[in-house]
């Protein structure tokens, strides 16, 4: 596998970049140490499950990006990402998990061989993979470095998807489909939870004809009864059971790409009061996805929603959504705007939200979520196609 | 699901805070703040796929330890942790991913109302879920606090497992008894990766009997070929093909306990070399095994497996193995010990280590693993049984 064989054309990862270094321009960073592997993924292709370890890539003003690593790790990184392997760097295997040497000293040296130690250098503050100790020792090591927070900053840029980036979302979310069909079908009294979840990777991993399935960045969510009200339980080996409505909260991937969809089954007869909240949500989802157009705001969204619900009289506070495409565990978010009352975001035509308006009750949980596309013109654009209603089984 | 749902007794929990508690002691800490989901875990019984959201386990030297997190996810702490629902505290959700507002500053208000605003603190400054910005920020805000390095404080309280968790991942390694099976029985020419990987998943969570399968902390591994040169790629939808090697890395999971396994199938007749290393690696294993010893240490267990290797001609060098046991995302290690030659571990009974004799060579790469306890007498116990070779088929 050359050099090369990253999922993207050349031209989209050059516009990647443009856009990652404009803002570094306008921040004055002049090297940007990126540790998201989701960032790392969108820069430069490589992907494995190696983000365990620390890792990353330097993207200095000019020339290609650098992917540093474990130096088992730089294998893959040959394999999957579009540079030359010139521009790929392991470390020994004596820096994971040590606690004499530390990776950032080794990450350190290649800071000063690209002349950029006293650089302003733009790191993730804010991110799993760049840890307190990792910020500590870049920092001893680089005492004449100015390290500023730079979290988010290639997120931002991953908000408005390209055509091809379309693409793969949209195999993503025919996926999606497929697991959520699958789930709904298979849902019944006696069956236990995990062999739900079997059925439902099964599902995810197998695809839809020639696009296969990869790993969803969160787990399936599928709790019944009273640990639906609660928002982020995984399954245990207890039967499904009569009486009880159970949320599915999963996506399809598809090379890392995410379409997320929820629906909520009630085995048997729903109370009524479960049947007012989804007239209420529904009524909510329409309303959002109507506010949700190009020049209007997120909070536009959350509070087109929000009204909807008051109407019906539920009160609903926290986030309804958030940006997805692609991502790496453990969030499938883009982790920069939020559907909510006090985002100011304003939208833009290719950017895709997990709209995400659950209402989590003191006895029940009724998840029914959209991933959605913001369009040139008119509403938002649904990209599953799964009838929007609590399904009732029995 | 009244407190007390944690899957382990009283006394169980109760001896994993005095281990707890006399290190913390031993090292002058008042109070330690714990965001390992693995060390949230094993100290409260907290379960959920909620750690890409600020979180932790307040654990001072008297009283029960408090969790902390999201108000949405403190309802599943509710029922997932052994405390009283007084000792689980949840922050507003206008601190999620906000620029404006941290998490850090409302678990600064807990540790006031504490009175532990001044005392020697304990963070995991190396863990993927105590950020560089979180660290600053409850920096910031306890200014007359002293922040420690406790990093693996709690990890090395749990690397020797007691008869319960032992219980644990026994059932765990019969999952991954069966996981790995399914996988070299279904292996074929023209078979694709991910449609495996589906039949992979499929026999983990369906579990054992009655022992359901919980989801492994890193996804199924099962390069092919060239891929299986780099250690950590993930699958993709290419068929399998005659005359190449994959091998499989995959571990069983039984209520977030490990018993990883990794074995080799080659399809076809296999090179002469690949023959020549198998005898050397089964001469490797048997010699680390053998190596494994209560009062032995860790780095005898790769110097004999290593010299074994030698003197097939073969240089292997990094390391060999870590821990196992309680884990979530994105490790199934514990991230103490390692294996490996400059590690000066002594070995104790009820330890269980994942013995990871890789070879990863310029063509191909040689996967057979066993996840072993070490005994009060002997050698250790290899807890998976599945024969110890390179599968060929075809």
């Amino acid at each position: 596998m050359p050099a090369g064989a990253a999922p993207f054309t050349a031209a989209e990862y050059a516009r990647r970049l443009a856009l990652t270094r404009a803002e570094m321009a306008r921040r004055g960073i002049e090297l940007m140490f990126v540790t998201d592997p989701s960032n790392q993924a969108w820069l430069t292709g490589y992907d494995g499950w190696s983000f365990y370890v620390h890792q990353g890539v330097l993207l200095p003003m000019q020339g290609d990006p650098i992917w540093w690593g474990r130096y088992m790790d730089s294998v893959g990184a040959g394999r999957t990402c579009w540079m030359e392997t010139t521009h790929i760097h392991g470390y020994a295997d004596n820096y994971v998990q040590s606690t004499e040497r530390h990776p950032m000293q080794d990450l350190a040296g290649h800071i000063r061989r690209l002349g950029l130690e006293t650089a302003r250098i733009g790191v993730e503050m804010e991110n799993y993979y760049y840890s307190a100790k990792a910020h500590a020792v870049l920092a001893q090591e680089l005492p004449n470095a100015e390290l500023v927070d730079a979290t988010a900053l290639v997120n931002w840029q991953r908000i408005v998807k390209s055509e091809e980036e379309l693409g793969f979302i949209r195999k993503a979310a025919r996926i999606s489909e497929k697991v959520i069909t699958t789930a709904v079908e298979k849902a019944e009294p006696g069956l236990r939870k995990n062999e739900l979840v079997a059925e439902i990777y099964h599902a995810a991993l197998t695809g839809v004809g020639e696009d296969w399935g990869d790993y969803p960045a969160i787990v399936p969510l599928t709790p019944s009864g009273l640990d639906a009200t609660a928002a982020h339980l995984t399954w245990n080996g207890e039967k499904m059971r009569a009486g009880e409505a159970t949320f599915f909260e999963l996506s399809g991937c598809y090379r890392r790409y995410h379409a997320p969809l929820c629906r909520t089954v009630y085995l048997g007869t729903p109370p009524d009061e479960m049947r007012a909240a989804e007239v209420a949500q529904m009524e909510g989802i329409e309303a959002g996805l109507n506010a949700a157009r190009a020049g209007n705001r997120t909070c536009d969204i959350a509070n087109a929603f929000m009204d909807a619900l008051r109407r019906h009289g539920i009160k609903r506070e926290g986030r309804a959504g958030y940006p997805v495409g692609l991502s790496y565990p453990p969030d499938w978010g883009e982790r920069t705007a939020s559907i909510r009352t006090e985002d100011q975001t304003v939208l833009q035509p290719g950017m895709v939200f997990h709209f995400m308006p659950a209402l989590w009750m003191d006895s029940w949980g009724l998840e029914t979520t959209e991933t959605i596309l913001i369009r040139e013109d008119g509403a938002a654009e649904a990209l599953c196609n799964v009838p929007r209603k609590l399904f009732v089984k029995g």
